[in-house]
């Protein structure tokens, strides 16, 4: 049931004087809850009770961390269809997307339990004494990670749940052992207050300590702006607009002890289409980018939002084939007035640029909040001189950019803001011979594709999800698999300490059976 | 030979206005070389060249850039006596610590080498396709570590080998492939040429790309203020003051592009001394303690500079015994005027401040530029309520602070500032009886050591050096030992890469024969 209000901790409470409710696009009128905002006095104790729990909550065992995440997941999954419909009516996203998001909800914390319960991620570094070393003796010294203290993750618009309450910033940090304050995203409170729900049984099923979770309601920016000035916030974690994630990067480097903000933020995912494979496949590549543009509203950080191609016949087809394409596509509800007023605003400035040719734009009749998909393209020159046109269009709309010659395409991509990715389009080995170009593509971008499209973020290892500034504040981390719980933790070493007051994790016998390096060799084996 | 020009790439240029010399302050006389600081042209010349070298150097093997890091340490050790000679005129440190200095040197420089010639270090993560998965085709994903780009390190005053020119910062960073770019320390600038001079020939004897290497002399903050603000810089190290360290990281997080700065900053390095040994060990540890406060003449980041106890015979015959044993040590000369100036000044002011009591304080005649050790001591109670008294005094000076009881020892080390360190002394197991405070104290340091002293700061993989803000501004990463090289790398992924195009860290032969995260399995084996 949606109560409307705060979790502080595992107590339900709504003091404040602000209320607020969700909206469903799609029926265009509001939900019926009403959300009452944190109060200053509901803000601090959420954070009274993270720095309290995070002394206790920090010495739980990886299995007993484990035990927690599972049973959030259990816990989401065993909730009635009443979260499934509410995560609709406030984001106008299909059942499916919203099961299939679940999905991967559930997949990164399980995903998190069992990096947990194999506990090689700590890192352990041991190098042993040499008590007898000329000119001085080498100490013993042990070191591992360790989390960083309370973390606040700010819940995404366009991932009610694989970004928000639930998702993978507070999977992540709660396995490194960090308390999470969620600042619930104002679209889909509802959403939020299921979940934190689902997180807080399972806190009191599993003995997680009082305050380790709390879910905070606001409609504006205050409550953001507090947690993040707060001096017991240890980190942060964000995934939205250029505009939001600098604010709060600049808010915590302005902190007396500044702290970190990974913040996944906008990108216009440049695909690089080779002159061979335009050639070749002008029609099935715009069949395939068609779909990418459009998938999900084109609400995703990874839309293709600028196809990059050398002026030729293929490139000239390629337009026309997208153009008609994306016609084709029947329109989709965006998440909120507001995103689809952001949308039809970004798309006008940017037709009214010098230079812009539309090339495609939906103009049959569309229903209330539904955003018309739209194609331009312009020159390769008017690209490089306006920057104003690298601006993220976040909706379902794609620039093509003709370049006369590869020397102009290579000065595009060397001038591009940093990326989340980059894709490149390419026949017969054509890729070859255009080494500076990926030379230079790589150097902006965190990940980069061979003939596919930058849609569709694989959970796994190995996964990027982060680039140069401004796709993410801080490029040497990510923001999906399971080594984004490096965001949250840091090194400590132990010196001479004795071997039974050593966690686990570092003793000599190795109990846990982790992988550690031991004077410089990677080993499971005991000392 | 010294020329006192700048370092432009493998050119030395002097074209700027403003001229200084470096101080001999044991014989407390200005240094004959005269130093050219960077002009504006020279500084923009030198990070053109980082960056164009950059899209090379990047793609040397990791043996390439080993063959470099070496080559760098024989060229150091192959300099003559003028090396030592301008080191010793230019710190007022002795030949022994000179040589010392030089040997750490060249073993960082070397451990880089040798973490490169094996390998692993980048990280290689890779999950295979699995085309049929269902409801989606699992694509092919490959992810190592790539470096950030130019990195600008700033020369450290207390240690002109060891954190300077070729230092920790310098050898992490050539080793990730980023070129780099020193300003040079104005206290050690002849030492500072010297050195990236033999940086020069190593490049040029190992087809090391101009421009992977500038020297920049500078007597102010304008060449450092020009560099951090570049935008093609894309990193900065260093070492030095809060103050110092702060303004480079508020100049980074201020840019358009925010930049990770990782600035190893002051530290009072906290020591414990508990009851039971504080009475059984009184005079012993005093003769430690005095010894590791003045070693260096207390010009070290883990200078003990806060000796805390509860209220006891065996802390007063410990203040007692300190007090007597640090005034037999022979006083040593500071760094600079500057240093000691600033040393008098910072101990005069605490000495000021309300309920501190000096316990000693070195009376006799001393040689110019001679620091005289000192002790307080002061309640717990006016501790924690003057945080002023948190502040560090660089150079021989401890403060001892009495606490009542445990909870009030508890209260202090919970309300410190982040240290690199933090020392227990503890007898009979004693320590078992307080792990609250423990708890508190490993919440605000990088690294805690078990009855030894917080100086001597092994390099090796499990050191951290750095920890919780303002220790360093990033605690997420240590300034010593091979794993420092993280500060200067990103995660990149290959989705769907075609094999013959991957880096051979990533192929799936494993050329390199590395050890490698394949579906979750570390392994050396092929795909």
């Amino acid at each position: 049931m949606i109560t409307g209000k705060n979790y502080i901790g595992k107590r339900l409470s709504g003091n404040g004087a602000k209320t607020y409710k969700t909206f469903n696009p799609l029926l265009n009128i509001e939900n019926e809850n009403e959300f009452v905002e944190a109060s200053i006095e509901e803000i601090n104790e959420a954070v009274f009770l993270a720095s309290d729990a995070y002394i206790t909550y920090n010495q739980r065992s990886g299995v007993e961390k484990a035990v927690f995440l599972n049973r959030i997941a259990d816990e989401i999954l065993a909730m009635d269809e009443v979260l499934i419909q509410t995560y609709c009516s406030e984001s106008g996203l299909p059942e499916g997307r919203a099961k299939g998001e679940r999905g991967r909800t559930i997949g990164q914390l399980r995903a998190f339990a069992a990096l947990l319960e194999e506990g090689s991620w700590v890192d352990a570094t041991i190098d042993t004494a040499i008590p007898d070393r000329i000119p001085a003796p080498k100490p013993d010294l042990r070191k591992m990670l360790v989390p960083l203290g309370p973390v606040v993750v700010f819940g995404a618009s366009n991932f009610p749940f694989a970004f928000s309450t639930a998702g993978g910033d507070t999977a992540a940090a709660l396995a490194a052992g960090c308390p999470v304050i969620v600042k619930s995203h104002p679209m889909h409170a509802g959403t939020g207050e299921l979940v934190a729900s689902a997180i807080i049984k399972a806190a009191e099923a599993t003995g997680i300590p009082n305050g380790v979770f709390s879910n905070l309601n606001s409609s504006g920016i205050e409550v953001g702006v507090q947690l993040v000035k707060h001096p017991q916030v240890k980190a942060v974690g964000f995934t939205g607009s250029i505009r939001g994630g600098r604010a709060l990067f600049d808010l915590a480097a302005q902190r007396d002890e500044p702290i970190p903000v990974f913040a996944e933020m906008g990108s216009i995912n440049p695909v690089i289409m080779l002159p061979e494979a335009l050639k070749n496949r002008a029609s099935e590549l715009a069949n395939t980018y068609a779909g990418s543009i459009t998938v999900g509203s084109g609400q995703f950080c990874t839309n293709p939002g600028l196809l990059l191609g050398i002026e030729s016949g293929g490139l000239d087809n390629f337009i026309q084939n997208l153009s008609e394409e994306i016609v084709k596509i029947e329109p989709s509800c965006m998440l909120h007035p507001n995103i689809i007023g952001t949308y039809e605003k970004n798309k006008k400035s940017a037709i009214e640029q010098e230079g812009l040719v539309v090339a495609a734009d939906y103009g049959s009749e569309v229903a209330v909040n539904y955003a018309r998909q739209a194609i331009v393209t312009v020159e390769g020159k008017t690209f490089l001189e306006n920057t104003k046109l690298h601006n993220e269009v976040f909706g379902p709309f794609s620039m093509v950019v003709k370049c006369k010659d590869a020397a102009e395409l290579k000065a595009i991509v060397s001038n591009l803001e940093g990326q989340l990715t980059g894709t490149i389009i390419s026949d017969n080995n054509e890729i070859s011979q255009y080494p500076h170009i990926i030379a230079a593509l790589q150097n902006r971008v965190g990940r980069i594709i061979f003939n596919g499209v930058p849609t569709g973020v694989e959970v796994c290892p190995s996964m990027q999800h982060g680039g140069p500034y401004p796709a993410s504040t801080d490029s040497r981390f990510t923001a999906v698999g399971t080594q984004s719980i490096k965001r949250w933790v840091r090194p400590f070493s132990y010196q001479d300490w004795p071997n039974d007051l050593l966690p686990n994790e570092l003793k000599n016998a190795n109990p846990l059976g982790i992988s550690r390096s031991i004077n410089n060799k990677q080993t499971t084996a005991a000392i």
